[in-house]
């Protein structure tokens, strides 16, 4: 028996390679003649780069670069194991969690580490490159990551801009002379779930700024300075980014992304499940393990497990979903090809519990529910 | 598909017969088309009664007796479907749970009430009885429910002795002359799980009496007192009960039953499997499903579960077990006949919440299991 296990990190207590041995330990205690494949998988959120690696068998390159406010940060990005494809997590060069809360300020916030991630990898000698744009702290449209890589943002006077958001509707001239060349050589995979325009009542600033620091007052200001941004990148590259769906991702990276590089955006575990060779890995499988620290089915989370269950569907491949927390709704999580759903939780405990003993749990979990599809093969 | 659902309580949440339906609507959520057929059990203890009604179509009939202590309680007894089989907990006439802690003692609480249920349904024509053990308040040897019945009990000065353990080491004389005649043209088969003899170490005083308020002092009057009525009663009978396995159930209940009744005693489960036809009922099906409040691999949680597991087994039925909490051992239950055990807890909360949700998460919980298996089948 095939058995492919593919999970997503358990958030707070597990990362997905972590996940994907515990569910292999139960699923191998009940059928230790199983071949187990595991390919943890991610969102295209935080611990998309590790899941990257662990699935490809690639590695971590650590990078110091700028980071949000200005000051030095130890980042990293993946190569996968081919050789040839970087994983750029944007939120380790700029992410919100990089910035103590009472910091946090998106007309200051830059791209710039992010641009600093991308230019590393070219000189590595990547071509082919995975950019997760969750979590970011910014709200710059991108305008930090185009000038790391040779962009030159200036203002009527011929002013270089200052970092943040608060200085890019002050872009008066977008000169492309220094750009990178080997950007235009590369192909670029964005991994995104968001779908929100650069501007507008839907866009990055209002519906991001708030939560990354902005009040009500600097999400205008963020908003008319995106608004002539976005005028200023349509002048150079023809693309009209401000009501182009994904666009608003990560403050408006996304925008400058569609806009000036070779670059595709597709859903986060789409990506994920491609690089990971997913659907390669399927084939001949007899049961798919799935998991999230909480799956339900009215939030978001599941994402990535949901993402595993369609592929799986595609092949005729039962699913089998394993989650801290299993909220409600859980039928209609049936409906969209999970065969079952389990909780990891084997009796009455508290949250710091179950954390703690997630990989314990997650085994026990594992085990039982497989025996569970056995009993119904015996029949 | 043929789907047999035969849960024991989940204490303090769930009867029995609740437990069953409630996993019927988790069954009939996935697999409408499901024949299900509910058998609630029980292990021979609290609840017995409850199931046996339930599993049978029976009927309650309520009586007010002598309690533990004399005074009057209300008490009920069961009459099976058939309308033949009396189905008798003696702790609904005689438990420990009519005494307030404060009062309990085993030197004075009967087992009088236990001996006018039986006469109450020897009165309805009941000549098939079924006899529940747990829970006594007692520690009489049964001498009460024998008095009930019609024996004599005298000491050597010819008095009738008085109520309770601390009097039975006083009987000098056994007349059986007015004992009811219907009881020899009864069976009587005795559900209990207790090994214990009737007097030494391991005996019903020993063992049993410090639970039911004695101190050191009066475990070994009671000791006395049961090894002299052991005597008496070997005696009148020739049944040695001091030490055979069993006669301590109850206080030494088990001995009067095993030593003047034609009785036999048998595992609490297995009583119950037999009274509600659950191997008549298993034939053809294709799942079991069991479950109890708590199940583990090391206390005697579990039981009736267990015993369903042994039934299924023999005619290779996979059987899945849910419960409200799944501690330890887990693995070893496995290998005792559970294809898969599950919690119903899906995901951290107190004992208080899983109380309160039971029904709700039981059915949830059946569901996802059973579409586990069903993904199986679908292999």
């Amino acid at each position: 028996m095939k058995i492919v296990i593919a999970p997503d990190k358990f958030k707070g207590s597990l990362t997905a390679p972590e996940a994907a041995r515990a569910i292999e330990q139960g699923v191998l205690r009940c059928n230790p003649e199983a071949a187990t494949v595991l390919v943890p998988v991610a969102d295209g959120g935080e611990g998309t780069l590790d899941s990257l690696i662990a699935a490809t068998g690639g590695t971590s390159v650590p990078v110091r670069v700028t980071g949000p406010l200005g000051e030095p940060v130890e980042a990293a990005y993946g190569i996968t194991g081919d050789g040839r494809t970087a994983v750029i997590e944007m939120a380790r060069a700029s992410g919100l969690l990089l910035v103590p809360p009472a910091r946090r300020d998106p007309l200051r916030t830059t791209t710039y580490g992010t641009g600093e991630l991308i230019r590393h990898a070219l000189d590595a000698g990547c071509r082919s490159f995975i950019l997760a744009l969750g979590g970011s702290a910014t709200n710059d449209g991108g305008a930090g990551m185009l000038e790391a890589l040779g962009m030159r943002l200036t203002d009527r006077d011929g002013r270089k801009i200052g970092p943040g958001g608060g200085e890019i509707g002050r872009i008066a001239n977008v000169d492309a002379s220094g750009f990178d060349p080997r950007i235009a050589e590369s192909s670029f995979v964005i991994a995104s779930d968001v779908t929100n325009p650069f501007i507008g009542a839907e866009g990055a600033s209002r519906v991001f700024g708030p939560q990354k620091g902005a009040d009500a007052d600097k999400v205008e200001r963020l908003e008319e300075a995106m608004a002539s941004w976005a005028g200023r990148m349509e002048e150079a590259t023809g693309v009209r980014v401000r009501d182009m769906p994904g666009a608003g991702a990560a403050g408006g990276l996304g925008g400058a992304l569609l806009a000036f590089f070779p670059a595709v955006m597709r859903r986060g575990i789409d990506v994920v499940a491609a690089c990971c060779r997913l659907r390669e890995k399927l084939q001949g499988a007899d049961l798919v393990l799935t998991g999230e620290g909480a799956i339900d089915g009215q939030t978001a989370g599941g994402k990535a497990p949901l993402g595993v269950a369609e592929e799986a569907r595609r092949l005729g491949i039962p699913v089998i979903a394993l989650a801290g927390s299993v909220g409600a709704g859980a039928g209609k999580l049936n409906d969209l090809g999970f065969a079952s759903i389990h909780s990891i939780v084997n009796g009455p405990m508290t949250l710091e519990e179950a954390v703690g003993r997630a990989a314990e749990l997650l085994e026990l979990a594992a085990e039982q529910a497989v025996r569970a599809f056995n009993a119904g093969r015996r029949r």
